[in-house]
């Protein structure tokens, strides 16, 4: 008979942290097991809940010692199962939700500090109410946690002006597998003193370690908007376009999205209220936002001036600009709804791919080709941040067809896509990453020298592989 | 007896490169030998001058299987000794000087593709002429390549608004110890598929490998500039001034450099032809540039606007904006003659640090009084990228000693500086880098915890340990 304490992880964890912080109940784990759409469930033992860095380390010490797995989670918002364990009994999922505290914010340094478990929504509030910006935007910003966004290297809607999350960061603290604090949380905009370790944390996945807290560069705050929604009548106009506008307007260009005539009719069909923009349609759309730190009518006359000479030199097809903020929010609505009306049309298969932008026309067209080659009448959905080179290239099922097309071509559609995405050296993850989604993928797709050298700094960091299993790598 | 070609290792890298492509005669070595100050001299056996991505790789993967060491060169303008070789007579110097090609430049992509070896200011000039920029710009940009900018993450004067060379880089090419090719030169901007390992090479002094290929991201052209010198009585001054431009006049501000009035008083006795700026002497001085793609009179009139108020608002104490380009360049002139007002002054102990921005002023004070606490008389030249927290915090003789004061203290001093530095969290090394100068403080300040992590990996890249010995690590 082994002694009792041998088996009796859970209890060690509670020894270490305190029972407050550790969930060990089968009732209690099961909403910690899957993710927020559902798809992904798995197993655990135990959920650890610390209130501070120390405990993550006493942790992941305690889980170490043990070759235990764990599985970081924030705000369980990534859409690849990245934070959701897998099936193994011996998991225990280490969530960064009561780690949310604000370290410091300074407008004059213009530098936030913050718990990684802290909401990004917060953090954007808090830096607004100090007179500044945290430009990482995205649809789940209420309830993803900085320290995934960062895990994760997050991109959204202000890319093409802020850059991903990555560009965002200057510093980083950590815990790494066996327990040691790696203390990165400087503010240095400047600091050339060998590797920049923090580099490997942001993007990881949670393979390498537990990002605890982050520190953040702030921008000046952006009081003025102007908008416009302007109609293309190819993906290759819409690039000229880009070009155009960003050279008349550089550091202004906050964001340049794109989608097809096929987007826009599924979100007249689906979503109540929504208006056609234009008399007539067009081939595709493209949703302009410059941003300024002040002089709205300035702004506007910029746009209006870039815009009225794109029409003349036939760079667009016609245009709208908001000249109210109800006008702006309902051109903004048009982009924003593809989404939920994709939801609403039944399961859409999701592509999240990342193209050289000047190549963009030249795969939608070949792509296309190669999508129908494997289902003829399917339906296209394609639309992105078209500035940063990303689209969402979503496919769904022939008209007439049911919704279980969705699950029985899922396979056989993204080797398609990834297929002609690796043909114009574009990646298959843009925004999103890896996690238990795109793994077999990843794999099959990636240079197996760089996966190499991955999978060797991961042993440097995590010699016992108890970081994440499953995910990435 | 050994076999004669067991001893001629330059015969084979004559064999497998070509015999132009490497030099081995003794006088031909020298000029390789030091770094452009003369400060450093080492040893060769040879130098090898590929002219293509193949012949680095046949070249590493030849010096790799006989251990021997090989020393990446760029334009050899680092400050630190970090592309001279070590006294050892093995060494391979590996020179990217022929490798200079412009590959690919797409002003609809906003990127560029270029080997390793061109020269800064040509590729800076290339953007140009396809109406784009690439922000990086240095003193040595007529001189320094691109792949040694990356391999030691050049700064430079834009930083503020663009970043470090880090932030423009989208790609990188690279040749392994052993001879592979990592092959990450692509345009993307959205590219989340495992860790980034190109940003360990960015930074990394030539010791994972070579760098011989480069991907960069291209801005808008800024077309109309605007200067302002203010004056302050204190560093606290500049500070409050600092946060006022940045939030008015946002991604406009292009450059906020300062500099004591020590730095003025130098520049006026050394410097032919230099004016006052200010009827009086004031305790500082800010040079504050703001650039935008278009409308001078509007720039003009933000910055007036912004000093104006500044002034009234007690945040500096007089200002004089530049109204044409000659008055332009003749207040930058104030700012960028400091170093050869030092040089024409004689040796100055010079000191690349950061420090957390709104630390500056306090910083000032408390490391005069540890300087001063060691050299009671010396005298402190202070100036550089304020926006960046990043200090040259240089020092001198006092006033009736000989030239040789600096040689008997540097020790002192520096050990001096970089203790504050690390009491306030700062870097020892802001945009220089380690090399060999400063190798013995990186070791000495750094966490030792993060240096054990940059040796295991450092081991995955170059196991043998062949790669720039004596530098950083």
């Amino acid at each position: 008979m082994k002694h009792m304490s041998e088996h009796d992880f859970p209890g060690k964890l509670i020894q270490a942290l305190g029972a407050d912080n550790v969930i060990v109940d089968s009732n209690e784990l099961k909403p910690w097991l899957t993710d927020w759409r559902g798809v992904y469930t798995g197993n655990a033992q135990a959920v650890v809940r610390p209130t501070n860095t120390q405990q993550v380390a006493d942790c992941l010490r305690l889980c170490n010692e043990h070759r235990v797995p764990v599985v970081p989670r924030g705000g369980n918002t990534g859409l690849c199962g990245g934070a959701t364990p897998d099936g193994s009994p011996a998991n225990v999922v280490l969530s960064l939700d009561r780690m949310n505290r604000i370290r410091t914010i300074d407008p004059i340094a213009n530098t936030l500090v913050a718990d990684a478990g802290c909401i990004l929504g917060n953090l954007r509030r808090a830096a607004q109410d100090a007179g500044r910006m945290l430009p990482l935007s995205l649809a789940a910003e209420d309830s993803s946690h900085i320290g995934g966004n960062l895990a994760t290297n997050a991109g959204g809607v202000n890319v093409v002006r802020y850059g991903m999350a990555r560009e965002l960061v200057l510093g980083i603290e950590a815990v790494l597998p066996n327990g040691e604090i790696f203390n990165g949380l400087q503010t240095l905009r400047k600091d050339n003193t060998g590797y920049d370790l923090k580099q490997l944390f942001i993007g990881s996945e949670g393979t390498l370690g537990v990002i605890t807290g982050v520190a953040l560069k702030l921008h000046p705050l952006v009081g003025v908007r102007s908008v416009v929604l302007a109609a293309v009548e190819s993906p290759k106009q819409a690039l000229d376009l880009f070009s155009r506008v960003y050279g008349a307007c550089g550091a202004r260009l906050q964001a340049f999205e794109f989608f097809t005539d096929e987007c826009l009719g599924l979100v007249l069909e689906q979503v109540e209220g929504a208006q056609p923009p234009f008399a007539d349609r067009h081939g595709g759309y493209v949703l302009i936002e410059l941003a300024d730190t002040a002089d709205e009518e300035a702004l506007q006359n910029l746009l209006e001036g870039v815009i009225g000479q794109a029409l003349e030199d036939g760079l667009c097809q016609d245009a709208v600009v908001s000249a109210t903020l109800a006008q702006l929010e309902a051109l903004w609505r048009l982009r924003e709804e593809i989404s939920e009306a994709q939801r609403a049309d039944g399961p859409h298969l999701k592509h999240d791919i990342s193209l050289p932008i000047e190549r963009i026309p030249e795969f939608i067209d070949s792509a296309e080709r190669r999508v129908r080659a494997v289902s003829p009448d399917c339906r296209l959905f394609i639309f992105g941040h078209f500035g940063d080179g990303n689209l969402h290239y979503n496919v769904s099922r022939p008209a007439g067809a049911g919704k279980e097309w969705a699950a029985q071509w899922e396979g056989r559609v993204a080797e398609a896509v990834f297929a002609e995405v690796a043909d114009y050296g574009g990646s298959i993850s843009a925004e999103h990453g890896i996690g238990q989604l795109k793994r077999h993928a990843f794999h099959h797709h990636k240079d197996p020298m760089q996966i190499r050298l991955m999978l060797q700094i991961k042993q440097v960091f995590d010699p016992n592989s108890i970081m994440n299993p499953g995910k990435l790598l």
